[in-house]
């Protein structure tokens, strides 16, 4: 027995209900029926996280930072509103560029807070960000799928629609995630409306918003106000957003605009510098370190100038440069070594961090994407991420989406939620009646204790093969992503939607049709 | 440029021969070529070590395993010298049921070394065992191979012969272990001098003896002190052995045997509880803890009134049952909890700790294989395992050594090399001349700093393939599986043994002859 057939968590915190749209009857049902997936809550870590850096290298790496934001400073493009912030709040500003006095942006950080909650249409699915807790979201970006029928193909709006439709299902990820894939069979300028309706209305789990352009946050925001009410939005976080530093040391006006929408909303953003280590960055781990210090922690004070108190996350997207190819490469300890820096840096300042996923530089669901998935997922867990994009689905570089490695994923996020709730040290944990009933020689299987706590002891994954030689090759010798595809089909055929007032949703699909129909369709 | 290429540390650190067989005219002539690995030191870890147990947790186990100790007791069976030694010592024996005064083998257990050197023939190979140091060992046991026409079938002596050569070739498998794979075309009352005639001539690595019997342990020790001279063995630890309990609460008489011979010849043993969690243990990680406790604690005592200060390494080898096939399933959260929480006990007990390893239970080294394998990896780095058996080659539940998968373990090994070796926070490693020369919005490709680091910046996998798919679909389109095969093949061709005198080869062939000689085959 696994998780997903024991878990039911979501039922017993989502008693409470808001008025619109809740999962609950549909949770019952499922339980019941034993047949479908139901959601853990978001992890609670009990496992200290990982120090990789001495006291001593905190104070070089920092005063490195400080010493690079005063001489070199970071550039601010073509945002006149930007620069006027960063003027009023006592910066150097020289054209573009902008100088900061030593300790200035980590004394306007303070007014961030160190963890907040996202919420869901459905507040059994609200999650919190920060502090021992950790949210796992899926893939963002690619614009390739690969398919159940193990084609390489662009990515569509019913890709797009599957994602989320297996996030909706998949117990361990807490989070409806954003670009799950890049549907490129809409408009440019429209399709962000299609994918914030289909994480609204396909899924009761919190979601990101658009940041490719300063309309298309405002477009979100105006979604939002919609499914959760004008005031609610106002007062509470129900939008997450990914914006990404122009590394090295530059802000764009694109992710400056989405940022401002989003920061004086009231909404989170991630601010992550995307870092090709070697090419981005210095090719070393502590240069690479100071360096992310200066992005995000501008950038991260600059949400403040905004609006005090805005929620956002410390991001840090670390990878390594492959020298013979060019390619970035993942899985590898350098950048591993760099999310557990950055994120000791984001603990040192009291904010959520954001980093890992299950990256990988392979171009199929097979040996090399588990192991750098793997070493990716473990020192993110280590590092105590609270907010962990590309948990699920990512291959070929984030090239592509793939349903396969979805699923894979998605398992290995059900035993890592597992590893992190740490040991069970109640009297039932600690066995001393099987020990004395058992005793030298003998075996555990059928005792007492064992009757009573095999169903729920040990993680079961749904994916991995643990029978015999004989038994699997009898079977069909399947492979694991045989396996993780018959699952993703069956989830598909399974799936059903949560439960949404349909006035609310006629609402939102009016408003995206007013929307989309308010402008000729733009393809770049 | 990987550290395949770029090593050679061993030749630095290998200046100092002594008279018998020395590699470093071989590692200067593959450092040059660049074509064949050289071997890296064993690890030296600068991250902490994780302490996934409260100081609360330690205690409630330890008093819990005081009191099974006392009040059930171990089973030591058929074996009356044993026995005699734990009466002698204080603890209250009825008939093979030894039951210990609360601490009494904690106080044995005081007289081993918190760290001892394991020597090899050729200096510069030698590894210290414990402390802040991990020594990884290929996988050990396996009845059946899977070759590289993919076949799967019962290993033979050329079989080992192999893996002792990749593991010797492999720049970070440090040791080279002990039953790579079980030759089954020797006789089973022979085979073990072919094993440990195979470890002495084909790899100049440290090796593992042969516990299968008690004159097969002393026939190890006889051939180690051809090889290093008899004072030099007494005095020093040139072999390790692997003693597994018989859990629950069991010590048989043919590990017992081993155990004495051993440590008596002032050689190192592995004192391991093999746990399959729920059939062997309780269901519960605590519960599992209380148990190796008892297990591991009365062995590593009992080494200690043979010979003390022999050097002893205490063991966990954890697992789960699958409760639905009843097999042991691996990579699961709950036997990583465990490790970790037996190297608590070991740090606590000031020990040299056993466990890890890239244990699957998969049937092909695929995604399933690689997930599972770092699975154990990760928690055995962070629980900061000493000395990894199984670290390379393990597939199947450890029914088959895999060629494929020993070449990708290895990769892996080195990426888990370099991650524990941390951050270099010199004046280079901060890179802050890299940062002003480059500044906002450009590239750290062809920098000053870049091209005077990025040789050795990053681990480079010689498995990964990060190419662009175009490229890799150009390349075949291969599977991981499929390149690691290739390499095997290359290294196998590429083989050559390391330097030996020829008089010693020809009195270690003597003495296996001798031995084989007297003796009829013995086929169970």
């Amino acid at each position: 027995m696994s998780e997903i057939a024991t878990g039911g968590a979501a039922e017993t915190q989502g008693a409470a209900r808001r008025g619109r749209g809740a999962g609950g009857a549909a949770a019952r049902r499922q339980s019941r029926t034993g047949q479908r997936p139901v959601s853990l809550p978001f992890v609670t870590r009990q496992l200290p996280p990982t120090d990789i850096l001495s006291a001593e290298a905190v104070e070089i790496i920092e005063a490195n930072a400080d010493m690079l934001m005063e001489e070199v400073g970071v550039e601010y493009r073509d945002d006149a509103e930007a620069l006027q912030l960063w003027k009023e709040a006592g910066a150097d500003v020289k054209g573009e560029r902008v100088h900061f006095p030593k300790g200035l942006c980590r004394e306007l950080m303070k007014t961030a807070p160190s963890q907040f909650v996202q919420h869901a249409r459905n507040p059994a699915r609200n999650v919190t960000i920060g502090g021992r807790h950790t949210v796992f979201a899926p893939v963002y970006g690619p614009p390739f799928v690969r398919d159940l029928e193990g084609k390489r193909r662009y990515a569509t709006i019913e890709d797009f629609r599957n994602f989320v439709k297996l996030a909706y299902m998949a117990p361990a990820i807490h989070h409806s995630g954003g670009t799950v894939c890049e549907p490129v069979d809409i408009a440019v300028n429209k399709r962000h409306l299609d994918m914030v309706l289909a994480h609204m209305t396909l899924s009761d789990k919190p979601f990101m918003g658009s940041v490719t352009a300063p309309e298309r946050a405002e477009d979100t925001v105006a979604m939002a106000r919609v499914l959760f009410g004008e005031e609610f939005v106002d007062a509470n976080c129900v939008i997450t957003s990914l914006i990404n530093c122009n590394s090295p040391l530059v802000m764009d006006a694109t992710m400056l605009g989405a940022l401002k929408v989003y920061a004086k909303a009231n909404q989170a953003t991630v601010v992550s510098p995307f870092i090709v280590g070697g090419a981005m960055s210095p090719v070393t781990v502590a240069g690479t370190l100071a360096q992310v210090l200066c992005e995000a922690t501008s950038a991260i004070a600059l949400t403040q100038l905004c609006r005090k108190g805005a929620p956002v996350i410390f991001g840090t997207f670390a990878t390594a440069i492959s020298m013979q190819s060019g390619a970035p490469s993942f899985g590898t300890p350098e950048p591993a070594q760099v999310l557990l820096g950055a994120a000791q840096f984001a603990r040192r300042y009291n904010l959520p961090f954001r980093s890992g996923g299950s990256l990988t530089g392979a171009k199929l669901p097979d040996a090399q994407a588990a192991y750098e998935s793997a070493n990716t997922l473990w020192p993110a867990m280590a590092a105590g991420v609270n907010f962990m994009l590309h948990a699920a689905g990512w291959l070929e570089g984030g090239l592509v989406s793939s349903y396969e490695k979805f699923i894979m994923d998605a398992d290995q996020l059900a035993a890592a939620q597992k590893m992190a709730a740490g040991i069970d040290m109640s009297e039932n944990g600690q066995a001393m009646s099987a020990i004395r009933e058992v005793g030298p020689g003998s075996h555990y299987l059928g005792c007492t204790h064992t009757r009573e706590n095999f169903q729920t002891a040990f993680h079961v994954s749904n994916v991995a093969d643990n029978n015999s030689f004989e038994q699997w090759e009898l079977e069909g010798g399947k492979r694991t992503e045989e396996r993780a595809n018959t699952i993703a089909r069956q989830w598909l055929e399974q799936y059903e939607p949560p439960p949404l007032d349909p006035g609310m949703a006629e609402a939102l699909r009016d408003f995206v049709q007013q929307k989309k129909d308010s402008m000729p369709d733009a393809f770049t």
